[in-house]
């Protein structure tokens, strides 16, 4: 088969996993639930596809664009191919589990498909592994999950993390209480999301110093919520964001000292459904972000008030650019005539066995056509020990 | 929420994986896969769409009345939500890894879906483990893919194993070389697959002899390949048939020493697309087939001879029915105060902790509360042992 035909097999943005590159993936993504699961979170497994008014509901709306539609011929309703698995978690929470005690912190990880990739992230399956913990407003739930997101990325080798802290509903706050008319109201939340301290400026007024000290607040965040601390004149709401960042930060510092911190108190984008502090990790040298988190209200969609929640999503794509190479492993070649004596010896000591399937003459030989590391000299015997090819 | 609108929440045979359930099918599939890896089998992990065409080609054609389809926006094709592994393996063996060294030895596990569930096997998604062994028209790799099925299983504690053996090209062979009208193949074939041997009888003559012979021997694989030897006047593809088993039964017997293996000459069904010697996996107790496997050639369907094949699927949901239980995890509680400080220690040690993320009075009984077994006493302190909750 000729290269064209061979990458004309799979659709865009689809592709296969080959060794060694599918185990690494996986050894990853066990690395990192293992560690979710040291801090009490429990695994759930949500199915691939499920009722679209479900799938799609409250926080789901945003993936509502990206999601594959499928006809049950079961019941005759139209299913989603969950493009988020978070939404699935929190409908879980509020129904299957609602009589389990509060906190309650669950984990997942799984593949997740979108209708169409991007230039930055081209891929169209991503798996995603990520925690929510549900049932708490407590700032030290905010600090757990931010820390535990770090210190699992820690634990498979991604180097020089970072997060991005956001308080996505604190501009939005800010504008609707300065009584300012529809159309300035536009144009100060477009001015914010564009970065666009001129235009900010051009408000003039309160609007202008309000709005223009937070878009300053940025940057490392010592710096920035002393900033943010310093303005003077804030609603009720938008001082209990920032006192609620004066609380998460020095937890976080604490629980995963390593891990930079910056603050955007103006950034929205990706958290159109986030109700308080939401964040973003990205590694240094590593493309693209890693994950994103922060606050939601879990079942919010179901007409009642919803339970307060947070958590985070980890992109293995990304992720994996950033986690520690693979090693190589020893592989060791066992002559068909011995396999069957040799073979549970060595594996009970931890080596990987390939078994001769037809007798050769020459097992070095046969070991480095193999790509093996390793081969039993049958002229030593089936209790030898391993000899390197090379 | 009521019971009702829980239960309506999910499509008909899907489901969500709960704690502890979700975590117990996890570490069995990672046990299996990693059982796989012991006997080199390298893993790969193709996506859960590819276009159609590929996806139902030669060996796919099976799955194509219980695949969802899906349209592509990208390419305007028509793309299929994998009902089986199997096949997307075969292809990755026969085109991106063509250069690799034969024997080709993969393994893989992941979800696939199925537009209906049946009586016996209502889920529609279940996740498939297995292995494919490329290359090779050893019978050693015939004995070897029955035997790692059922070691594998064995790892995770499923108990009494019995594999079944079909021969599932034998009868078809012997009824196209008996000579017979075309009227007298149909219910001689049809005789066969409902072991009707009465009508068998009835077809009267040399097939009346052959094909009774075949249909009575069946059972346990001692007897049953005796009284396949013993047929006279086979044709040679239908002795060769016999000799491939009678050289895979002791070396199954050597490498899966505590497997019950029966033969079953005559069975046909579900293995349409197989091309030699293929099995059925089965645990004492446990409901429904745990997997099936046999010989097949990969990459047919492009129009070449195809590469010889065996290898195995393995079906969590039966699986897991077999498999050892969950034990429960003992997980301690760390009072808020203190589980910063409390919590890398307990962790390093292989502790589950579960923070307390609000100071509470009663550190026992808000421990109790979280289903913890264990929990610190803060009156202790921070580097005291856990203490039991009851």
């Amino acid at each position: 088969m000729n290269v064209d035909a061979a990458k004309s097999l799979l659709p865009d943005g689809l592709r296969d996993l080959l060794p060694p590159e599918a185990e690494h993936e996986a050894w990853a993504v066990a690395a990192l639930v293992g560690r979710f699961r040291q801090e009490g979170y429990q695994r759930v497994d949500p199915p691939l596809v499920e009722f679209e008014d479900g799938l799609l509901a409250g926080p789901g709306a945003g993936t509502a664009p990206h999601t594959f539609r499928l006809m049950d011929p079961v019941s005759q309703r139209m299913m989603g191919l969950r493009a988020d698995i978070t939404v699935q978690v929190a409908r879980i929470a509020v129904s299957r589990l609602t009589r389990q005690p509060r906190p309650l912190r669950l984990c997942y990880a799984g593949p997740t498909l979108r209708v169409r990739g991007t230039q930055l992230r081209p891929e169209r399956q991503v798996t995603q592994a990520g925690c929510e913990i549900i049932g708490s407003r407590s700032a030290a739930a905010d600090a757990e999950a931010i820390a535990l997101a770090a210190n699992a990325l820690d634990t498979i080798g991604v180097p020089d993390l970072s997060v991005d802290i956001a308080l996505p509903t604190l501009a939005p706050r800010l504008v609707d209480g300065l009584g300012l008319a529809a159309a300035d109201r536009v144009a100060a939340r477009d001015a914010l999301d564009r970065r666009d301290a001129a235009a900010v400026r051009a408000l003039g007024g309160e609007a202008a110093r309000l709005l223009g000290a937070i878009l300053d607040a940025s940057g490392r965040a010592g710096p920035a919520l002393a900033a943010l601390q310093a303005i003077d004149g804030l609603p009720d709401d938008g001082r209990a964001e920032i006192a609620r960042l004066a609380d998460v930060l020095p937890r976080l510092a604490e629980a995963a000292p390593g891990l930079a911190v910056t603050v955007d108190a103006v950034e929205r984008r990706g958290f159109e459904y986030q109700t308080g502090l939401s964040f973003t990790l990205f590694a240094k040298g590593v493309r693209g972000e890693l994950g994103r988190g922060g606050r939601y209200l879990a079942g919010a969609e179901n007409g009642g008030a919803g339970e307060p929640a947070t958590g985070f999503t980890l992109y293995m794509d990304s992720v994996m650019r950033g986690a520690r190479a693979a090693t190589a492993e020893p592989r060791c070649f066992l002559p068909a005539e011995l396999a069957a004596e040799a073979g549970p010896r060595l594996r009970a000591a931890g080596w990987v066995t390939l078994a001769g399937l037809d007798p050769v003459g020459d097992a070095r030989g046969e070991a480095r056509r193999l790509k093996c590391t390793h081969f039993i000299d049958p002229a030593v015997g089936a209790g030898s020990d391993p000899l390197p090819v090379d």
